[in-house]
């Protein structure tokens, strides 16, 4: 297996990148191999700073970055050696198994979308996040800006990608699957989910146990939270700014510690034709680590495979 | 000035509310009287196992009461003798200055709509709620669930409501009122904000500031926040779900306090003929209290001619 890893990406660049792959190389088994996507002599400095062995990677120089603020599709197409235009065309070749980055995210989107493409019957690919559960354990949340309007279609699209990722990369049996709305009952929300709910409630995609609130969010009423793009943002940074919040005021808690985003590595692209996670910008060597483990991941257990037996 | 409230309304009336009236009625200036809707042979007992004097109050007797989970039209229509469609009764005909209630917030919509109804001009009436920011003071959250779908002058008229009320009630000179969106550019967000941006940034009704994030909810960026309802109902009940776990945990801070909504006392419905305010299900004395005196603050400071003349 190889997996692909653009050292360009992220504010902290190509520094935490390369020691975020020296630490995930140290977890990966035989056969998987790291590909490092980007400026060769640069990552070459700093593997050789911190005493790792260039053998332990693969390497494929670029000679371009997409900048955080660039626009998406007129960056890709404008830097073509971009490490992340390079990285998507090792991806669509099969010469890499997963790409990730913690670069730009609408790059990331865009790249997926132009070179492995979305899988037939996926309307819309969505990006995903973690939430952690009061209890333990996490739940899905999807979308988280892909899409910032969708049709009602689309939103049981992503109780099916929801559901499938909590299943196969999680482990979480017969995932329960539920819609962000503002009441309990069949007939509360806006058009957008009033529409989407009977749709739900018929499927037999997967298990669709109604309606839950914001306040739902953390607690155990389902394992995926399907919303559209614009509400998942919102939900996603307002939380963000919670964990922020806790931190600055020296509030240690275990549960406030999962919503540390290094821990979980990056939200994945889902929908799409291969395995991609996109970084959190800021990401650190720890975050960068797990990101590239979530990519694996994702190969490892077949997600792809199983996404597109599901819309066949 | 007579500030009606509702005795019957909310998880824990009517001991909850006359123990509210009785807080309430201390801060009361000469000239202010409290009005107790309800069932006024309850409302005595409280009040006497209180050794508080009935003097304090008047009364206005109710035999039916709106349950929480009734269907506030069908409930308003069907109970006219309910301590809400009372309320709102006196209300239109100027028995009473201002209403308030603890209980069904559908009913409350509904009612104040049906009775001293929409001010001229004004679309669609908003729920607001207060926010606290990290450095001190507060924002001023709208719409919080009145309106799940809204139109872009819809919310360019919330941004005049917000406004309007940030400076009245809460004193804040020349309010910065932003759009709740996905991405700090113009260009960006859901087709509603996208459409939404210029009308605001056009406006001389107000003093728009832009875009702003869920990140930006706690922090100095503006002091109104305007979105759609379903949007801020959503960061209203994830807000209060974080507030509950920082009190299930027993982690103490000044900031996490300023949650609690019993300081607030409840959501103003803003663009109606008359002052009237909802509080939580779950109000204590102290909420009623302060929902009392915020809708007496909304007659003092004339907020409703406020908006009138600014929708002439």
């Amino acid at each position: 297996m190889k997996i692909g890893l653009d050292i360009m990406g992220g504010d902290y660049a190509p520094k935490a990148t390369v020691l975020g792959a020296i630490a995930a190389c140290k977890s990966l088994a035989e056969g998987q191999k790291l590909v490092l996507i980007g400026d060769q002599a640069v990552a070459l400095e700093i593997l050789q700073e911190n005493n790792f062995s260039a053998d332990n990677f693969e390497f494929v120089n670029t000679t371009e970055v997409i900048g955080m603020g660039e626009h998406p599709t007129k960056a890709i197409v404008q830097k073509p050696d971009s490490s992340i235009s390079v990285g998507f065309n090792l991806l669509k070749e099969g010469k890499i198994d997963a790409f990730s980055s913690a670069g730009n995210t609408g790059a990331m989107l865009v790249g997926s979308m132009f070179s492995v493409k979305t899988i037939p019957g996926v309307q819309r690919p969505a990006m995903t996040t973690i939430v952690p559960k009061l209890k333990g354990g996490l739940g899905i949340l999807l979308d988280v800006g892909a899409n910032a309007d969708c049709k009602p279609e689309v939103l049981v699209q992503f109780g099916v990608l929801g559901s499938l990722f909590a299943q196969s990369v999680y482990g979480i049996e017969n995932p329960r699957v539920s819609l962000m709305n503002i009441g309990e009952e069949e007939e509360k929300g806006n058009l957008l989910c009033q529409a989407t709910y009977p749709l739900m409630k018929e499927t037999t995609l997967f298990n669709f146990v109604g309606n839950v609130e914001g306040r739902d969010l953390f607690n155990d009423s389902a394992d995926v939270y399907v919303c559209d793009g614009f509400t998942g943002n919102v939900i996603l940074k307002m939380a963000e700014s919670f964990y922020v919040i806790t931190i600055k005021k020296g509030l240690k808690d275990e549960f406030f510690d999962r919503f540390n985003y290094e821990q979980y590595g990056g939200s994945p692209i889902l929908g799409v034709n291969a395995p991609v996670v996109v970084g959190h910008g800021i990401s650190s060597p720890e975050a960068i680590k797990n990101m590239v483990l979530l990519s694996k991941n994702m190969v490892e257990t077949g997600l792809v495979d199983k996404v597109k037996q599901a819309f066949q």
